[in-house]
């Protein structure tokens, strides 16, 4: 067995250690059935189970209504930033969009192709690193749906809590980085959508969760690969589904149960950043980057005073076993995500790493 | 290491064995990285030379002329369905399609929601049987594309060769199910595109080959995701890719080219396709249901004289540790389906287990 080193990518990034050797297994011959999970036929009764079981997982988890369908859509949250306007926004309507960084933006392009757009906050001027305040979001007077992103990987923000919102408007969520890390009431989302790359699974699956009655807004025109409502209405199954992503998926779910659940992955990823946060706060050498307020337990983000230090901090992780520091190149600097998957020692060895660092270099 | 079953799945279909060990491994540490190749990010070192690799891999296996791009797009041949006449059907335009089963049927289905479709021949009264006959291709005047399905795998069809097209008009291919399963002349098409589930790689990741100068015809208005212009400008990696499914396409390819390419794998496909279409042939209880001129080498089907035998026979394959091998539900009866990766021992087998079968209820 290899020596692995500490993971902080921001996605895909590291994967639960038990979760790997089960699929190791599974490769070769899942349950006893002669054949690997890859290999099985999406319309068998193995797979079948592995469907229905990780989406009863998720349920529990969440605890996601009855009248809140899941889904297993491919094309990443790229692909939502589309489906989501095609699906929800009517012919002539106006969508608001709050803005935190990129994805939000890029998530708003893509909805101007179909309706209106209304900016109902921007954190631009700030350069993204402090949400907008309640008092600074502004909706139009009839909004087919309000979209928000959860959490915001590049400069490491993250909606501690909602914001005020119009009534009876659908809250559309991208949760793609903070998905499972913590409790969320569904019941107060329209639709929730989160590539799996970060905090439950691989690249290449999206779980999407949505209140049944949104499903019947879409023309019946668009593509079928593209509406909402075939999904839930063939459970996913349309057409051949990435298999081995979803059997992933439910493999992580179930070790966040394992965890506690989200109550007990919550307190757990609290307990990370905050040991973080903790050192960056009475460090000389480092400092974090986003508002206080609004820092992100997923992604935490900080600098030194010059970009040199920077470089030789991110060379020296490297050399001690340290993967995937290296800030976003939109704003440079250092980041450690910190998804689900990260265990609590992988941080305690970063601090010791960063501790040292300044020690030598402060 | 536990023991593996005959698999004659439709898709998800058995990997080669070799491959699997090797992902085995790369699970947990791929090339001595300290991380698993599902932990890898999109944007690593490790990861560019993984997508270089799996393209320069199909270049060479395929002879695929630098004018054409290779995409690994998600979403399946459904979506394809529909990005096709998205991408290359103009306002107001005509295609021409070629049916030969229901997925060619779907496909135009889609196309209908763009466009003209114009039916050049269709073997529907035929019950999708046998190929339609060079005579009965009649296409429009200006199609701005004329499509097919190379194998049918509900029926057990397979052009054996393209047939007369129009001169000038891009040739789109859905080669989902024979794909790299034999030499392709690629410049005599314009697009072709394959879930990689059946010949090359897991389910989840769509192989798009497309001639570069029809990237332009897309209107800009689509949403990104849905532009193969995205796809070929970005090497598919605008947004995260389905990273562990093009690493295993990849590894899938890699074993192809040590099998002696795709002449290689053409005549390892025809001599298992052949072993079992002699026995048909030859039998009393058992009958092969595709036209001899329109036979597949990836999908035989077959039948008995009534359903209760079929059952029996269905049953006693599963008892013996053969799975896959009952009939598409629309037309019942038994299928082989001998991908790439199906070893000529497993239909050695099969044709035993057939011939004991005649033996003891013929």
């Amino acid at each position: 067995m290899s020596q692995r080193i500490h993971n902080f990518n921001a996605g895909p990034a590291v994967l639960p250690e038990p979760v790997l050797k089960r699929a190791q297994e599974a490769l070769w011959d899942v349950d006893g059935s002669g054949m690997g999970i890859l290999e099985h036929s999406h319309r068998g009764k193995l797979f079948e189970r592995v469907i229905t079981e990780t989406e009863a997982t998720a349920r529990r988890l969440a605890s996601i209504p009855d009248d809140y369908a899941v889904l297993f859509v491919q094309g990443g949250a790229s692909q939502q930033f589309a489906m989501v306007p095609m699906n929800l926004l009517p012919a002539g309507g106006t969508a608001d969009y709050l803005l935190t960084g990129v994805w939000a933006e890029k998530a708003a392009e893509e909805a101007r192709k179909f309706g209106t757009v209304h900016v109902a906050a921007s954190g631009a001027a700030g350069k993204y690193a402090r949400l907008p305040a309640p008092a600074d979001c502004r909706y139009s007077e009839h909004p087919a749906y309000v979209h928000l992103t959860t959490n915001n990987t590049i400069y490491g923000t993250q909606w501690p809590s909602l914001p005020p919102l119009p009534d009876g408007v659908p809250l559309v969520a991208d949760a793609s980085s903070d998905i499972m890390s913590r409790p969320i009431e569904v019941p107060r989302y329209g639709l929730i959508y989160a590539g799996a790359q970060k905090n439950i699974g691989p690249s290449g699956i999206v779980l999407v969760i949505v209140r049944k009655d949104l499903l019947e807004r879409a023309p019946k025109s668009l593509p079928v690969m593209l509406q909402y409502r075939t999904f839930a209405r063939e459970r996913s199954l349309y057409n051949t589904p990435p298999t081995f992503a979803i059997w992933l998926v439910g493999e992580v779910l179930t070790w966040i149960a394992e965890q506690g659940g989200l109550t007990g992955m919550a307190a757990r990823n609290q307990a990370k950043a905050g040991m973080l946060y903790d050192f960056l706060d009475g460090s000389g050498l480092f400092r974090g980057t986003a508002a206080p307020d609004s820092r992100s337990l997923m992604n935490v983000c900080f600098r030194c005073a010059d970009e040199k230090l920077e470089s030789e901090f991110i060379a020296e992780s490297e050399r001690q076993g340290f993967a995937g520091l290296k800030g976003h190149r939109a704003v440079g600097g250092m980041r450690a995500s910190l998804y689900n998957a990260c265990p609590p020692e992988s941080v305690t060895a970063l601090v010791a790493l960063m501790r040292e660092f300044e020690r030598t270099h402060g």
